[in-house]
């Protein structure tokens, strides 16, 4: 049996990990009988929003803490985490991959990813699975461009292929970065089989119904398992 | 269409409703093209528990403010909604249920309905749908807790029969107050159509499949539907 590492990044679609994206990942790995792990960065929040107001808290809470939420428990640090231990990854969105997994919802194609989000997808990507293809990422709504700086940082084998739907501002940032945009409609996915990366939008169509959401991250887990 | 109240006690299975159940709703409801408005009680928290370490934190959260990173924007407080406005309503669960709609999860059989809650579902119990029958209630988990504690303030023009799987402790406590508990699988609803009471018992079965807990949330929705 595979083992999936979720790399959460909080819980709530202002500040964290979209809560319904993670969630509905977390089913299909479910349905598909895999093991997940959850990961999160030990670090504070980069900042907290009131979601009933949308205004920004006062106090700042910890990724790792709010992510365990959606774990209901206890999440392993990304700090500690051992890339050879995953078979596949998987990055739900919401503006927390934006915010605290990496900085692009502030400087775009000049952010940072976080210190030890970084070294962990670098060493990931150097991994190979047993056919000796790269092992699977499957990055939902925002987080490819997670993907995007990962590539800007390390060179992938080759232009990364992936989408944010069809959100133009975002895909040129993400063009800029040395990818090829391909637009997507919010029940479809985008695969990248030289370099392993699985994308969907998700909730980069904010008024999506769920259900059409859900057929989209559904169709990327089933596809990421596949990769394995 | 209709409408679909569904009630929130926070974000986290620890100190407000459990998210993944909430979220399962959410899908179900969705496929079946459904209206959701949110509610919460606008009031602190019981307490925040730290879902990493399980520790109470000292900093004390708003029920609505939290249920909003579920909703993915603002939530309607329960002391401005009106029953009559609601075709059926959804009550996930989580120990919010029991922390901050009740303090069931502390006084057991001795327990109060939160102020604003308990005026609402007073309410919304006397209504009747367009074939002369209770407007049905969905309880997840822990929640069916609410309408025993409800049973016990108003009296159902039956002893309510529902389910919170096999916990035979909290059984007896519901059987204490009038109620017909009735033992459930993981994937199994429990139909009170006198009541119009249905429920599932989703993570009362706490080490239960994500997929299994949905097959029963799903289960339970579509019956609600059916009996709007």
């Amino acid at each position: 049996m595979a083992k999936i590492g979720v790399i959460l990044s909080g819980c709530g679609v202002f500040d964290g990990s979209e809560v319904r994206e993670s969630v509905l990942a977390l089913l299909a790995l479910s349905e598909l009988g895999q093991t997940v792990v959850f990961l999160a960065p030990n670090m504070p929040q980069h900042h907290t929003i009131n979601h009933q107001n949308s205004q920004e808290a006062t106090l700042v809470r910890n990724v790792m803490e709010e992510s365990a939420r959606i774990a209901r428990g206890p999440v392993l640090s990304l700090l500690d985490a051992n890339p050879n231990d995953y078979d596949a990854i998987i990055l739900p969105g919401g503006f927390g991959a934006a915010k605290n997994l990496s900085s692009f919802a502030f400087l775009g194609p000049k952010a940072e990813l976080q210190t030890d989000l970084k070294r962990f997808l670098k060493g990931f990507y150097q991994l190979k699975n047993s056919k000796g293809a790269h092992r699977p990422i499957g990055a939902i709504c925002i987080a490819p461009a997670i993907l995007a700086l990962l590539h800007r940082d390390i060179t992938c084998v080759a232009a990364p292929r992936l989408t944010i739907g069809d959100d133009r501002d975002t895909a040129q940032v993400l063009e800029g970065l040395g990818c090829n945009h391909i637009p997507c409609k919010v029940d479809e996915i985008c695969v990248d089989e030289i370099n392993g990366f699985v994308t969907t939008p998700a909730y980069m169509y904010g008024s999506a119904p769920l259900h059409e959401i859900s057929r989209g991250i559904h169709k990327l887990v089933s596809r990421v398992v596949d990769l394995i």
